[in-house]
């Protein structure tokens, strides 16, 4: 385990200097569901897209990578609300997402040591240049 | 070998609607390096980052993801130029950021099936909104 290093590119802070949190994460993507995952994200509910929108998550991106024989998926969104923890826990809350999980959470595989209740794990950000 | 599906949310174009193309790459990270990345990358030389900005890649974010027992770097960032191959083009010309490589590439260990003469592998996106 390696010490985290701050500095001029790798700010302490949680929020950047416009404001906006950067999160990176990743979880297994189950290969034999790998076409209905994608199908599904091609064409994201629009009840999903709008709880995101509403929630002030925004530039989200999913990228599918081949590590080692297996896929995973790592995403990239940016948060620009001002209540991280009360936009999060709209989600579990929204009819629509739950039903949209019901269909996504079988495609992936958690990593081992993702926290109870979370689905993605959550990466350490090293370098930020604006 | 899961073919790409697009749609409202899986653009088919690789600039996106804003103008900007966004990329994902990844590299395994030397975990007896570790701290010497991280060091570095807390406080990236300015002539490095000037380059990166002069050839107009912008939000460049790297994060550490520990996978399987390994450590992988994912990164993301967004460019907002118009030259793309022009732009890349400019970095193995520069002084300064082939002292920056003679740092940072130890660091790495290319994945198996990145391109000659490329050192992350570029990832497909699956899904985007803005």
């Amino acid at each position: 385990m390696s010490e985290a290093i701050y500095g001029s590119t790798n700010p302490k802070e949680a929020v950047d200097k416009d404001g906006i949190q950067r999160f990176g994460s990743v979880i297994e993507l189950d290969t034999e569901k790998e076409a209905y995952y994608r199908e599904l994200h091609a064409n994201v509910w629009e009840g999903v897209q709008a709880k995101i929108h509403e929630c002030n998550m925004r530039n989200y991106n999913i990228f599918v990578a081949p590590i080692a024989g297996k896929k995973y998926l790592f995403s990239f969104f940016e948060y620009i609300g001002t209540d991280l923890e009360g936009d999060m826990g709209k989600f579990p809350q929204d009819e629509e997402t739950l039903r949209w999980w019901k269909e996504t959470d079988p495609c992936q595989k958690r990593l081992p040591g993702t926290p109870e209740g979370e689905q993605w794990f959550g990466l350490e950000r090293v370098f930020f240049q604006a």
